[in-house]
C-alpha cells in the first residue's frame, strides 16, 4: 500500500515532511468549536446586571486562542514554524447551553493553516472551561473541525 | 449575584486566583476525547501490512499530549503552574470510524490538575489530526470532558 | 571588595545562586508601572460612548502580565523557576494622561518574586503600548519599580 | 468615532490585525530605556579592581534582551511573529547613578518591529535589576520609549 | 587582530549579527551524533521478543529532536528565528554498544541551518539518554559534528 | 523479559512513569562536556591583546546552559518539570585545542538531575560552537557524560 502518510518517513517514522518545493501563496483557514457550557454558566453571561462575567471570560478565550494559533508548531510535532498574518476569533451564545467559537488564521507560506486554526479554537475552549470550572464541570467540548481552508492545492469545504 | 467565578477579581477582570490557603494533596484527573476518524484512515491502522501506520500516529499524539501537559500552565492564562509527578495517555481504536484518546495525570499540589488532562488530550487528537491530514480532513473531535477528578475538596464523576 | 553579586560565581561569571538552604516562606511582592499615554489615547477610554476601549485594551494587559509573571523565569537568565500561587494585576487612569499598573504576586518558596512582580508590570505596560500603538507612539513607559515585598529575610517597602 | 485600535475588532474583542496587504519591506526600531542604579552599585562597575561586575551584569542583560526581542510575539498578544534579522544592544553608563541601553532591531517583514526593540530593551533592563538586586532594591527603570523607527508606511523620531 | 566573530560587536559584547543583506537561498545541513549505550541497553532493542523497546525509544528520540530543531533560535541566543521547511532524523544501530543519529535540516532562508541539526541530533541523544537511564547511566555522546552543509556562501563536508 | 523501561508502559508506549510515591530530597548531578575547537579558535582566547574573545564566547554559553537546564522538561518528553534550586557551568580551556564544559545542577525534589545537568552542558557547548562557527566548522563535541549524580536511591559516579 502506498504510503499517503506525509508526515511518516520510509522506515515508519515520524518525520516533519519537506515543504521547500511548494509554492508560496495566501493561505487561509476557518475551524469550530462547539462547547455545551449548560443553563447556570450561560445565564451569568445573559444576566439583568449591568456587568455580566461574559467580558472577561469571552476575552482571556480568545486571548488565550490568538496566542496558542502562535504556538501551534510547538505543540504539534510536525507542524511547522508559520509567520502569522492574522488571527480572529469569535465566540458566540448559541442557545441557553451553548456556544461556537470559530477562529480564523490567514498566512502567506507554504503550508495550510487548519492546524493552526484548530488549535486555536481548542484552546479558547479550554480557556472557556478553565474560566467556568467553579461553577460547573459538566462542561463538553461536542465538536471541533475545519469549517473551511482555501489557497492551497485543494479547498476544503465542510460546511 | 455572588461572584463565583474564581478567576474573576472585583473589577471584573481576570486574575489568577490566589491558591495560597489551599492545602498540598495527591490529586489526579482523567479527560477522554472521542474523535471520529472514519473508515479510511482507521484501516491503516487495522490492515493485514505488517507494519501498520498506527504506531508512528499514536506514539507521536501520545508525546505531544504529555508534552503538552506540561505547557497547559503557558496555554490557559489563569492556569498555576504545577509539578506534574505523571501523565499517562491512552489511544484507543473504538471501532472502524473512531477512537478514544484518555489523559490521566497526577500531581502533588494545591490544584486540581483537570485543566491538565483535557489539554493533554486534547493536544494528542490535534496531533492525531495532523498525522493523518494528508488521507482526509472529515476528521471530528466530537467529545472532550473530564471523566474523574479526585484529590481536591470535592472528587467529581462524570461517567 | 567582597562579592556581593549573588549571581556571580567566583570567576566573575553569571551562575544561578543556590537557594537550597534557605527556607519556604510565603513570599509577596507588588510593583508598580507608570505610564505616559498622551489625552489622545485616554479619551478613547473615558469617552461618552457605550462601549470604550478600555476594556479589550485593559484585559489584554492584564492577561499578558499574568502570563509574563510565569515566563519569569525563562525572560530573566539567572530567576529561578516558582510555583506562583496568585497573581493580581490592576490598571488605573490616573489622570487624562497617565495610568498606573500594579502587580502583586504571591508565593510559598525559596525566594522572592520581586522580579516577578517588576516583570508583569512590564509587560502589562508594553501590551498597552501595543494595543495603543496606532493611535500614537509618543507613549513612555515614565517609571518601573518594586513596591514592597514580604516574606523573606527582610521585607521592603519603596512606598 | 471611528476605530483606530487595529488590534480590536468589531465586536469591540481584541484580534490580530490581518497585515497579508502590506508590503515587505526593510524595517528598523531602536528603544531606549534609562534606568536609575544609585551610586554604590555604580561603584562595582566603575572601581579600581581590575576585574569589575560590569562584565558579568551587562553581558547577561544583553544576551536576556536579545531572547527576548525573538520572544516578543509570545509575551505582547497582538505580535505577530517575525522573522528578525539582527539585535544590537548597548548599555552605556551615564553617570555615577545611571545606565543607558538602547536596542536596535532590524527585520524584512510586513510590520515594525518597534515593540521588538522596546521589549528587548525592558528585559535587558529587568536583567540588569535581578543581576544587582542583593546589592539594593532602589533601583527605578526611570523612562521607556521608543526612539526611532524606518521602513514603514510612516519613520518617527521621537530624538 | 581583525574580529572574525561575527556573534560579537565592536565593544566585545554579544550580539546577533545582521544577517538582512545576504540572499533567501534554499540551505541544508546533516548533523551527526555517536553515542555509546552500551550492550545491555542494545540488546533490549535487538531481542528475540516480539514486542522490543526499539520503537517507543527512537520514536520519543525522534520527536523531541524535531521539536528542537523548531527551537533552536531559542536556546542558542545568537540564533536567528528560521522558517524550517523539513527535518528528517534517523537513528541506526551500529553494533551491539552503539547507535548513530542522523539529523538533517532544510530551509529557504538568509542563514545556514548547521546549529538547527546539530540541535536535533543532541537532543535526540539525550532523549535516547532519558529513556534508558532506568538500565544504565554509562552511556555516552562520544561524538556530535556538522556533516555536511550546502545552500550557503560555501559548503561544507566534514566526510 | 521484565520492563527496566520506567519511560514506557504496559502497551510499549512512552508514558512519562509516576514519581508521586518517590521522597523529596536534597539531589545534585554533574555533567561534563569535552570538545574539540582547534588551534585557531583557542588561539583567539589566550592571545596577547588586551580584550580576547574568551569572555563573550564563554559567558554567552554559560548563560544559555543555565536557560537549557531550566527548559529541559520541554525539551526532553518524559522529564519531570522541577524547581532548580542552583545552577553552575564552568568552562576551562583544557590544551590548545580543546576545552571542558562542566555542569552541576541542584534541586530538592522528587527525581534526579542528571537530565538537567546532561541538557545545561550540551547547550553551552552547542552555544560555544555557533559563537565560533565564523573560524572554523571543524569543531567536535567529542564527549558527553555524567560525572556524578547523588541524593536519589543510588549515587553514580562515573569519574
Amino acid at each position: 500500500m502506498e504510503n499517503k502518510f506525509t508526515h511518516i518517513g520510509e522506515k515508519n517514522q515520524p518525520k516533519m515532511v519537506n515543504v521547500g518545493d511548494k509554492k508560496i501563496t495566501k493561505r487561509q483557514a476557518t475551524a469550530k468549536a462547539l462547547m455545551f457550557l449548560g443553563s447556570e454558566i450561560i445565564s451569568h453571561f445573559n444576566n439583568e446586571e449591568l456587568v455580566t462575567k461574559k467580558g472577561p471570560v469571552f476575552q482571556t478565550a480568545i486571548i488565550a486562542g490568538i496566542q496558542a494559533v502562535k504556538k501551534t508548531s510547538e505543540l504539534i510535532p510536525m507542524c511547522h514554524p508559520l509567520l502569522i498574518n492574522g488571527v480572529d476569533i469569535d465566540i458566540d451564545i448559541l442557545d441557553k447551553e451553548h456556544i461556537e467559537i470559530l477562529c480564523t488564521v490567514s498566512i502567506e507560506g507554504k503550508t495550510g493553516v487548519e492546524m493552526e486554526a484548530l488549535t486555536g479554537a481548542n484552546i479558547a475552549a479550554l480557556t472557556v472551561y478553565d474560566m467556568c470550572k467553579s461553577i460547573s464541570q459538566k462542561m463538553v467540548i461536542k465538536e471541533v473541525k475545519l469549517l473551511e481552508k482555501s489557497g492551497g492545492k485543494s479547498d476544503i469545504k465542510n460546511g
